[in-house]
């Protein structure tokens, strides 16, 4: 089993507020508010943990409200290489209304200074050596440059790490810069980082030899339910997961990222790795949650997974 | 100035999110998201903090979120006497739109066992002693019963303090047996508690008379903007307040209770009582939050108070 750091600069409390239905401007009565520590790194850590691996969770946490992460880097049995920074770690509510709809208000995080900055860098620069893989998910925190981003990402390759980076946006971009092991874009994201179209396979091709050109190793380009195509060097393969019914797809991605990560860093063969990694991701889709809880369950999830090489279309 | 304790049964942590626009079904983003502690109890233990009292506060708080409580019980000063229990106190979201539309989702709080419903009446008997007064306020949590309720008031009672009680429906009713010294009603809630008409001020001074028999010495009725009834024994006045902005009605309610209780335990002559409490509710108002933090302004606002005995029409 690897040890493996995850990286999550603008963690999240996700709220969680049940209604039969929202009633705008009138005073609604929810029957269960839960309350729990998210962010991609964070969820991407609960994954890898329910496979075996030895992890550690980082990154910035607002000190007023970290109680839902030590609770959860308490149970999990976690390393803890959270830098504290005043403030609130920022909630995302999201109001779940019986007919399926959810609707989200994300709320800003705290700023993040420049010395909090430094002393992240300080102590992935003392502990980071014991890794073998790090994953770095999510969004920058107010105060986190993409220029600051990308020296974090160099850092961590110099110390011999596997960089798996899961981002959007400028962070995507400046991120790449810094040429990850592993990055984890949708179709959308891919495109609006490399600024080419990547809608068809054989453009998506074209944009991971570039990457790969870069040095960037493995190139994963999710699709939701229609699968994941995934370029490496050596091969490029597609998976279609199983049907499920959709309880919720929070964590999908993240458990799609944890799945890649065990099955390279294990060794498995490619067309295992992707096969395992696309049934974890719709497993995740049939829970309100994700994580790993019933191994058949999986494993049935893992035969209706159908890989085959991109080449083939 | 007094020695006060207010009891919180069920308190709430307020969120309060602002939005350009709440649009259901979309990710919304907000640019602040405010968690304070709240509560009909801690709130008006705020305000009469301000007004110079002693003042401890208690009740029952969920042991996993007692942060932001922690916080004000330690920057107000305040006494502490919440018996904390196992779980979440619960959490109150308000989305608050640029147009002043305010969309409420209140979530429920821990239930409450008998275990630690007892513990609160042995802490009672133990500080009770030391107050000269107590606020009940709010309503009642999962698993405390209108009796016990009721038991509550009548043990603060025979340790002789005054206890004002401001809440509504089952509670108002069972409170109202233990006869509380001072009730705060509106006239819903007051009309619901009674089985009576309560709309005219013949009928509010019908029902004042049978709880002025039945031992409850002061009947202040609320009616926000319009003004405030209050039946006493020897007097029955009215106050109009002054005609205000308003930024938020939260904790408006709150501080008129604090400010009768500032005039009837200070011992000030009933007008003073009702013409400053009715101005610390406007003073409320003209707020986002509440509180007394300017004497000039409080004295303006004092001055606009219309106080009039309620047989002129």
């Amino acid at each position: 089993m690897a040890k493996i750091l995850t990286l999550t600069l603008n963690p999240a409390l996700d709220l969680t507020v049940r209604l039969a239905c929202l009633e705008p401007g009138a005073v609604n009565r929810s029957e269960t508010l839960l309350t729990h520590a998210a962010g991609k790194g964070v969820n991407v850590a609960q994954v890898l943990a329910d496979l075996g691996h030895n992890v550690s969770v980082g990154g910035f946490l607002g000190a007023q409200n970290p109680q839902a992460f030590d609770a959860l880097i308490a149970s999990r049995g976690f390393g803890d290489a959270f830098i504290r920074v005043p403030g609130e770690t920022r909630s995302n509510i999201k109001i779940a209304e019986q007919d399926g709809r959810v609707t989200d208000i994300n709320a800003p995080g705290p700023q993040v200074s420049e010395q909090a900055q430094e002393q992240l860098l300080k102590l992935i620069a003392v502990i980071g050596p014991e890794f073998d893989a790090v994953v770095v998910a999510g969004s920058l925190p107010r105060g986190v440059s993409p220029q600051w981003f990308q020296g974090l990402l160099e850092t961590l390759k110099d110390l011999g790490l596997k960089v798996a980076l899961d981002t959007s946006g400028q962070a995507l971009r400046a991120g790449l810069k810094a040429a990850p092991w592993l990055i984890k874009p949708n179709t959308e994201e891919l495109a609006d980082a490399l600024d080419c179209p990547t809608q068809t396979v054989a453009q998506q091709a074209l944009a991971a030899e570039r990457l790969h050109a870069q040095g960037v190793e493995h190139v994963v380009v999710s699709h939701g339910a229609d699968g994941v195509n995934w370029f490496s060097r050596s091969a490029a393969l597609h998976a279609t997961p199983p049907k499920v019914s959709v309880a919720s797809t929070v964590g999908a991605g993240d458990s799609l990222l944890a799945g890649m990560l065990h099955g390279l860093l294990s060794g498995e063969a490619p067309e295992q790795t992707l096969r395992r990694a696309t049934a974890i991701a719709a497993m995740a889709v049939t829970q309100i949650g994700f994580g790993i809880s019933d191994d058949a369950q999986l494993a049935r999830l893992e035969s209706g997974v159908a890989v085959r090489p991109l080449t083939e279309q």
